[in-house]
Formats: C-alpha cells, sequence, structure tokens
C-alpha cells in the first residue's frame, strides 16, 4: 500500500504554487508558477532516484530504470497545470499518484522487469492555448510540433516562445519514447462515483469532444441613437446561439452535454452595440456520431439565426477528439487491482478529456478515476479526501506495478 | 461663416492623437493620449487669445473676454475623449467647432457683450468610468465629486486617480462657473437628418437612459463531466436575459431601443461553464416612463429566469439620467440661426446622451446636430461631410452670438 500522508502532503505543498483567490490554483500552463511547479516536481523525481527527460514540448519523463534492458517502460502520469480558477487535485493527483507509487516501490525495495516512468504533460487544460491535451496530441502524431508552438494565447503570446520563456524546451525529440503501457489515475470531475458510492472508477472509454468557435459579426454602432430596427447587434446573435447550444445537447438521449466557457464581446463598452462576439462551443457525448449530429446542426442554426439577423458568422474548429476505448488488458488490470485491493468499484466513462485519450492511439492505455466532492471541478473549491486519494493511488501502483512485470 | 477648412485641418489634427485600429480613435478619458489631446486644444486657444481654466474634474473652459464686465458667458462645447473604437467627430467636433466660432469672431473683429467660453468636458463617453457625462454631471451637481473620484475602471484604476496622473486637476471648484447659455454642437450618431435630406437637427429633447449592471452567479463547474441537470451555467442565464431586454425595447409602441454593450463571463475558459457573468443594459426612450417601465420588467424578468435556472442575479444601477428638454429660448436661437444662414433643418430628439442634457440642469442650454453617414456612430469609421462640420459650426456660431449680444 503507499503512503497516505506523503501523499497528501506532495498535493498540499504543489498547491502552495500559483495559488489561486478562493482556496484552489492558478498554474496556468508555461507561466512562472508553471516553471516551478515542474521544478519542485523535478526535485521530488531526484530525490526519489529517478532521472528526468524533457521533450521538445516540455513534457516532463521521470525513469526508474528495470530490470530487462529491452523492456519499454511502464508509465503513469497526468499533468500539473491547472485552470485560472482551478482546484488543487485535477491533473496533479494524477502525477503526484505516480510519484508517490514510485517512492511505495523504493521503500519496499521492489524491483520491476520494466522501467517505471512519470510523467507531466504541459498544456493539459487548454485555457491559456487551445486545445486541451496540447502535447499529449503531438506526443501522439495528432498535432505537429510546429502548429503547436504556433498556438497563441489571448495577449497573442505563442506556445512556443512561452515553452521558451519558461525554460522548459527539452531536448529529446517529442513522441520517439515507445510505451509498454500507460495508466492516468485522476479526478472524476463528475459526480456519478460519490452518488453510487464507489472507491474507484474502472475508466473504459472517454468521451468525445468538438470545440468550435464561432464568430459573429455585426456592427458597432450607437446604443442610443441607433433605430432598433437599424441594429446588427452581435451579442443578440450571440444569445440565440447559447440558446440553440442548450436545446441541441438535451435534443439527444440520453442527453449530450453542450456549453459555452469561452465568450469575447468588443469593442465590451456600454453604449455600443457589439459589433463582434467570438465564443467556443464545447460539445461532448460518448458516441461520436452524436457530436457530429451536434455539431452540424450547430452551424445550420447559427447561420440561419445569423442570416434572419443581418449578421455575418464564422465557425472554425479550434479543438477535438473522438470518443475513446481504452486498452481491454490495462482495463482489466485496473480492475483486478481495486478487486485485489479490496475497494468498490465500477466502470465508468469519463465525461472530461484526458491526456490518456491521446496516449491510448500510440501505446496500451487505460485510467483510473476516484470520487470528488459535489463532482465539482474547473473551480477552486474542487475537494477530494484523502482516503479517496490514496485508494486512487493503491490502485495506479498496483495495476502499474503488475503491468511492469509481464 | 466660419472658414470650413481650417475646422477640418484642426479636426484631422486632433484625430491623429489617440489612433485607432481602422481609422478612428482610440483616445479614451484619461489616458496619455487624452492628456495629450487637452495639451493641443489648450495651445489653440491660447493662439486665439483665450485663457485656459480647469476645474477639479478636470474640465477646461477656455475664455475670450466680453465687453461687460459684469455679463455671464456664453460657453459652447462638448468632449474630446473617445470610444476604445470611436470616431474622430463624435464630441470632438463641438470643442472644434466651438474655437472654429472663436477664432471666426477674432478674423471678422466681433466684439460680444458677453463673455465666450469653450469647453471640453471629462469622460464624456463612459467607457473607461461608468457612468457617461460623468464630469458635466459633477458640474451640474448631480453627483459628487468624490463619488466620482472613486469610480474604477476594469483594471481598478480610479478617476481620481487617473485625472492626477495625468496631471489635469485644475484649481477651480468645480461648477463654481455660471453660464448666460450652453449651445452644444454634436453628429446626430443617429440616421434622421441624412434620411431626411436636412443640414442642421434643432435638437428640443434628449431621450432618457438607464444602465443597470446585472450580475449572474451560477457555479463553475466541467463543460465536460458535469451533467445538464446540474448545471448553474450563468452564461446561459445571461443568454436569456439578452433575449428578454430585445423583447422590452420593442415591447413599446413606438418603440424604445435596449441592449447589452458590455459583457464579462468568468473565469472565461473553454471548458469551465461560466459561474459568474457581468454586463451592463442600457435602456433609452424619450419617456420617462416608458424607462421605469423596462426598468421594472427587466429585474422581474431576469429575476425569475434565474430563480428557474437556479442562479442569483443581483441588479446595480450604475448610470442614467432622465429625459431632457432643452431650453426654448436657446432652441429659438438654434433655429433662427439656421433659418437665417439658409441652412436646412428639422426638429429633433437627440437618441444618446450629452454633456449639455445635464448643463441643462444649471444654465439655459440647448443642442445643434449634423448629420453623420448611415447614422454610425461608436465605430472607427463614423464619417462626415465637410459641409455638414461647416453648417452645424456656422448655426452654433450664429447662436452663440446673437446670444452672447443680449
Ligand atoms: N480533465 C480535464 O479537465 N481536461 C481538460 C480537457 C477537457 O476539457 O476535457
Ligand atoms: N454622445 C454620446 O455618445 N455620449 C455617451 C453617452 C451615451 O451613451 O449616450
Amino acid at each position: 500500500r503507499i503512503n497516505p500522508d506523503r501523499l497528501w502532503d506532495s498535493l498540499m505543498e504543489m498547491a502552495r504554487i500559483g495559488p489561486g483567490v478562493a482556496g484552489g490554483n492558478n498554474r496556468q500552463t508555461l507561466t512562472d508558477a508553471d516553471a516551478e511547479g515542474r521544478a519542485l516536481f523535478q526535485k521530488w523525481c531526484e530525490e526519489a532516484g529517478m532521472t528526468m527527460g524533457v521533450d521538445s514540448m516540455g513534457n516532463m519523463f521521470a525513469t526508474r530504470p528495470g530490470e530487462d534492458p529491452e523492456a519499454l517502460p511502464v508509465y503513469m502520469g497526468s499533468h500539473l497545470d491547472t485552470q485560472p480558477t482551478g482546484g488543487k487535485y485535477d491533473g496533479v493527483l494524477g502525477v503526484l499518484g505516480g510519484l508517490e507509487a514510485v517512492r511505495t516501490m523504493n521503500d519496499l525495495g521492489i524491483r520491476t522487469k520494466h522501467p517505471i516512468v512519470v510523467a507531466n504533460w504541459t498544456n493539459e487544460e487548454g485555457t491559456r492555448f487551445a486545445p486541451a491535451m496540447l502535447a499529449s496530441g503531438v506526443f501522439a502524431g495528432v498535432h505537429t510540433q510546429d502548429w503547436a508552438y504556433d498556438r497563441v494565447d489571448a495577449e497573442g503570446k505563442s506556445f512556443g516562445d512561452e515553452l521558451k520563456r519558461i525554460g522548459w524546451v527539452g531536448d529529446e525529440e517529442v513522441g520517439a519514447r515507445k510505451m509498454h503501457a500507460m495508466f492516468e489515475l485522476h479526478i472524476e470531475q463528475g459526480p456519478i462515483l460519490e452518488a453510487e458510492g464507489k472507491d474507484i472508477g474502472v475508466v473504459t472509454h472517454g468521451q468525445g469532444l468538438s470545440w468550435t468557435q464561432v464568430t459573429i459579426t455585426g456592427k458597432d454602432s450607437h446604443t442610443g441613437s441607433t433605430p432598433m430596427p437599424m441594429r446588427r447587434n452581435a451579442g443578440l446573435g450571440m444569445a440565440r446561439v447559447l440558446e440553440l447550444v442548450d436545446e441541441l445537447a438535451w435534443s439527444h438521449k440520453p442527453h449530450a452535454v453542450g456549453a459555452a466557457g469561452h465568450i469575447d464581446v468588443y469593442p465590451n463598452s456600454r453604449n455600443v452595440i457589439p459589433g463582434k462576439v467570438v465564443f467556443t462551443v464545447d460539445f461532448r457525448s460518448p458516441d461520436l456520431a452524436v457530436i457530429q449530429d451536434m455539431e452540424a446542426r450547430l452551424r445550420e442554426g447559427a447561420k440561419k439565426i445569423c442570416d434572419e439577423m443581418g449578421l455575418g458568422v464564422e465557425f472554425e474548429k479550434v479543438g477535438g477528439f473522438d470518443p475513446v476505448e481504452f486498452d481491454a488488458d490495462c482495463v482489466s488490470a485496473v480492475r483486478a487491482a481495486a478487486e485485489r485491493l479490496g475497494y468498490s468499484h465500477m466502470n465508468i466513462i469519463s465525461g472530461a478529456g484526458h491526456d490518456a485519450c491521446w496516449i491510448n492511439k500510440v501505446a496500451p492505455t487505460a485510467m483510473i478515476m476516484c470520487p470528488c466532492v459535489d463532482g465539482l471541478s474547473h473551480n477552486e473549491a474542487e475537494e477530494i479526501s484523502k482516503d479517496w486519494a490514496a485508494a486512487g493511488t493503491d490502485v495506479l501502483f498496483h495495476a502499474a506495478l503488475e503491468t511492469a512485470q509481464i
């Protein structure tokens, strides 16, 4: 069994870097706080006898050698970056859980056939630079590195420049590493495990995602002296499209999900009718056909709304991935570990996207979930119990260990 | 007659300060560009033989002496601040038109009984610091100076600190000046004069305004893993309230106007359901009862929408003024001047708020409007012809001159 107190202390120490305003974290990718978090993780890995490799996307890989020089490593990992108003566990648990598993192997003098690697994937959250899971996506060959480097944040700073600025451009070629398997532990970020009273979610599938950036163009004009019939109000057009997004998600049975979290209004002045609005629609479902249906009906419906209002509209797909089915052997290893350790468990579909969803394309992969209070995540009030964290990490440890011997 | 070329050259020279991105201006109040514009105006006034007084709100008053030492001055003026994506004429024409009238009096050796003052009022636009017409409002006793000093911009900088920073806190007590009359020339910012083919709008009334800042509170949570029934999406609540705003404006016959130009979404991340949205609703009508009706139905309707969605909602009135009836004698002077000069004219109600609306509370006041292309304003593409500018300035010159002799 892993050491719950040591795990928890590390989680709390990491949470001191990039504190939020309400008890959570703002440690967005490629900020100074991200660099500080990386350095702390590296220090801990080295203290645990691991050696750090870094690739040209800033992905970090801490290796504990195996006994068979030919054997490919077993990976554990997730991400240390957070939302702007994020929690202390989203991503972090999967990285520090991997570290705790290695510390436990050291305590117990366990040797493995395969090397063990603990990974921190860059820019999982996708807030500062869309899309999410950017660096694991490049690793898996989904995006090119050049394209990833050119992604810009809201201030126009590029991913490539910011990675360089914080000093974490590594010398490894991204994606060159081969894996025997990869396991990602993550909080559920949804309410199901808590409601069902289960310690462990055995993640069999992941929902697919589509991010469509919508730009509606009207005409800036005076809110007072422009008669109603002459208005081309991009803000009102957006309001109607947001209603459509909600309707589309509900229209599927069982319901899909849909919302817009990102909305920018121009020029954003109280007495100027918005001439332009840019927002991103997030649609998800475990069923690819449902996602494609919502996407198509969004484009068609928004076009119709905007045409009727004399507004222009453009769509750009800024992120997305297809629904995922995780590797059967890895999933079995997770279920067997939970069973062996006596934790209650159930199969679950991940509602969120994770680095494991991309890595699954290039290596046998599975995920382990633990509950979080009220299913709340992407909120500074995100909370888990020490017991939940320990159970998830125990299962991670055992699933990885078993896989590393075969 | 005034000198159209000299007027136009001054307009174009002022427009070089705080250029926009699309041919217009971004010379927002109390920025460095505002300070530069003020300095140029002061230089021009002094070259025209006037002396500059500045009050503690940064309002500028350039005086041309009169012959009767007892007589109160006749004021002409408007504002030099612009929207973030504003035009070259909104406000500026009324200030530089006043200057051109004085330059013409100098050319023609005209002496007046009453002194003539050309005024530049601080923060008319209200984008950076709400409400609009802030400094003329303090002058007219509508707001206290302490309250005005405490207004903050989006970055939390206060009006008082920023006025000091740019070096334009004057030593005159605000509102201490008494006026014989005030005339404000302004572009219409609406489509009526152009459509009717009239050179001059004789402004008899001004619409009233109400700005209500609405804060909707939901719960930040994950866009992927939060099931639809558990969501408390403040962005969707806003969408429904924006629809209501539009309905309320149309519900009045003749229609009132309503829109939201300012919308801020928090935390504004693609994969976080908005936990908070803050936006400002702008309602206007020439009829106070209509404004009050829209305000009341907004509060009631938004409360109902938000209650049904499990969202919190709060309202704050951040600006507003009652509909205005301008001074009959001043309005007659404007009409008589247009008549005498042979310009086509019609009565008009101002759709926008203007410094004249506040000054009308403390002095006999009227406004002169000239057309603008397509009624477009609060847009960098705002345009007027040199002939329109000249006609408006001629009428300003004659109305002020006539009033300054009686
Ligand atoms: N786990 C997580 O929040 N990942 C970010 C990508 C997503 O929005 O699903
Ligand atoms: N004229 C003008 O745009 N004034 C700003 C105040 C308003 O929004 O009416």
